[in-house]
């Protein structure tokens, strides 16, 4: 079987992979140390995502790549059949780890977790990925901090192209299994341009917009992509990295944007926070203590079957059913979104 | 509807209620603040749970009785149309709250969650109960700490006794709801068969045994049940309460003991510990970390669906879905102990 993307020119497509097929566009649930948390795969699959996002630097520090290849692999590890896209680890490393140190060849840096000291690389990278077995492996790249200067981002952005050049090296090609470039240059559009050229190329199966959602706002990300979308190529999916918030995604969508992930449901779910079809609402707020309405009719959830003040409960009390429902809730609401947009379409 | 008892003399019986039917010996998983920690209440009845427990003492501190009241009582408020029994608070009070002043009219203590001061007594822990809706009401009582002397012992179950009565007067009637008494005596056999003449004289629908399980270990607690068991109604269910491990379950159960309700596999569960075919398994052990085998093949449960090394990174990952599976898994191992133990009858 070959991954493939086809477009249907009007915003909706169909990627096919060794893992199954996902509708584009797409959102991807992110499941960092293999498991979406508070929910089970099974209830994952349910609300409609076809893919689940994995992380590289999680996995690598805990439970480690190898351990994971010699169990079979991160799809039968945590139970998860579908598609799983991996990211490179290059965005934690940044943000999680301490005592980075960034040469050519790869970033030197202290886990988070007990300071142990580990190197990441393009081929290290690309190695771990391939030991998880993930579906879609991201190049290795520098997340490009913001605000950078024309000259900083460009210099970030070249290091990430022939970092892109080393993946696409270290990639060990399966069939129906893909590799990831990562279009860099930070809110500067020439240097974009410059990246989207430099990684066709080299030739990836997909092209992932990297460095935006970092602080910059979402005027700034449209502008970006009004100017670089018209760039991408058609004929392989287009991901914009982290985002992000529902109004985001639909804005994205229109400029030609298919595959997206983001913490925010997942991590909203767990802080009380529900995303709902009249809006967000943070059941930790008293106003809530009594309101016996439903949390949303609009969405089909377990959450759903609750009163605002038994939410409110659970969340004040920091029980674990607060975070299973508020989770599953806003991964529904995620995934009814996606649906509408490609209906839409 | 009447609450009924039907015991078949083979250790096997049926409760009848106004939420449904309970087969007896029956386990009843605990759901301090109106939720079994970590379960949809779907999953809880899924494992075989016919009945829950509530806790009087959470619940009366947050969110508070009158407002599940007026949100249509705990049914509806945490979504378990299942019988529900509530303890008294009495036990909770003991172990949980701070700064408490014991009188004949019932106690004084500050909640452990704000400092705040609340009184319970048995006309206000009966009213209570009633406010949340439960099926099975708990008669307030003093639960007498292990070691107590003689005297200490007599003096606390007197107590109870007088509390006892109170209860029963404090009781608002209703079909298919029940009112249970509570045999204390501490580790006297002459003072529980008082205390069991005592209560029979007032007359309950139920009786429980409190006051074990509280330190004084498995030969004890059998001891007790021995002398004092023959002396108990078959016509009405026998409740040994916060017990206990599977071996004090089947012990208990060949002595005559109707129902049962313990935290141990849920808290047991949120730790890491599993109970399985083969012995209890502490999964936070690193010997598990590799181990690609399945949890339990002897318990059908999600949990069963991974690996010993999944579970294992989970539970070291602090991950939510640990104690989601191990709760899950060890409910569903209690829940076929007990339908083995109806089965082997």
């Amino acid at each position: 079987m070959k991954f493939t993307f086809k477009y249907n020119k009007n915003h909706t497509g169909q990627i096919t992979t060794a893992h199954g097929v996902i509708d584009t566009p797409a959102f991807m649930p992110v499941g960092t140390a293999a498991t979406v948390k508070a929910m089970l795969p099974e209830a994952v699959a349910a609300t409609g995502a076809q893919i689940i996002l994995g992380n590289t630097y999680h996995l690598m520090l805990r439970p480690g790549a190898e351990r994971i290849e010699k169990l079979g692999g991160l799809h039968k590890f945590m139970n998860w059949q579908g598609p799983i896209l991996t990211d490179s680890g290059g965005y934690q490393v940044m943000s999680l780890s301490k005592l980075r140190k960034i040469t050519e060849n790869g970033v030197v840096f202290q886990s988070h977790l007990d300071g142990s000291k580990h190197e990441l690389t393009p081929e290290s990278s690309i190695d771990i990925q391939h030991k998880l077995g993930s579906t879609i492996t991201m190049s290795f790249d520098e997340c490009t901090p913001y605000p950078a200067t024309w000259e900083e981002a460009k210099k970030s952005m070249e290091m990430s192209m022939r970092w892109a050049e080393r993946s696409k090296k270290a990639f060990i090609s399966r069939p129906g299994y893909a590799l990831f470039g990562i279009v860099q240059g930070g809110v500067y559009a020439d240097l974009r341009k410059a990246s989207i050229e430099a990684l066709t190329d080299i030739g990836f199966d997909g092209y992932a917009i990297g460095g935006l959602a970092v602080g910059e706002g979402q005027e700034i990300m449209f502008k970006v992509l009004d100017e670089i979308m018209p760039y991408m190529p058609e004929n392989a999916p287009r991901y914009l990295m982290g985002v992000g918030k529902p109004g985001d995604i639909v804005g994205a969508v229109k400029r030609g944007v298919d595959m997206f992930d983001c913490v925010l449901p997942t991590r909203s779910g767990r802080n009380g926070q529900a995303f709902t079809s009249y809006g967000t609402v943070n059941l930790r707020n008293a106003k809530y203590a009594d309101d016996p309405e439903a949390l949303d009719p609009g969405t089909i959830s377990e959450a759903s079957k609750y009163s605002k003040a038994y939410l409110h409960h659970l969340v004040k009390s920091g029980e674990i059913l607060a975070s299973m429902l508020l989770t599953a809730h806003n991964l529904q609401y995620y995934q009814d979104l996606m649906k509408k947009l490609r209906q839409a379409a």
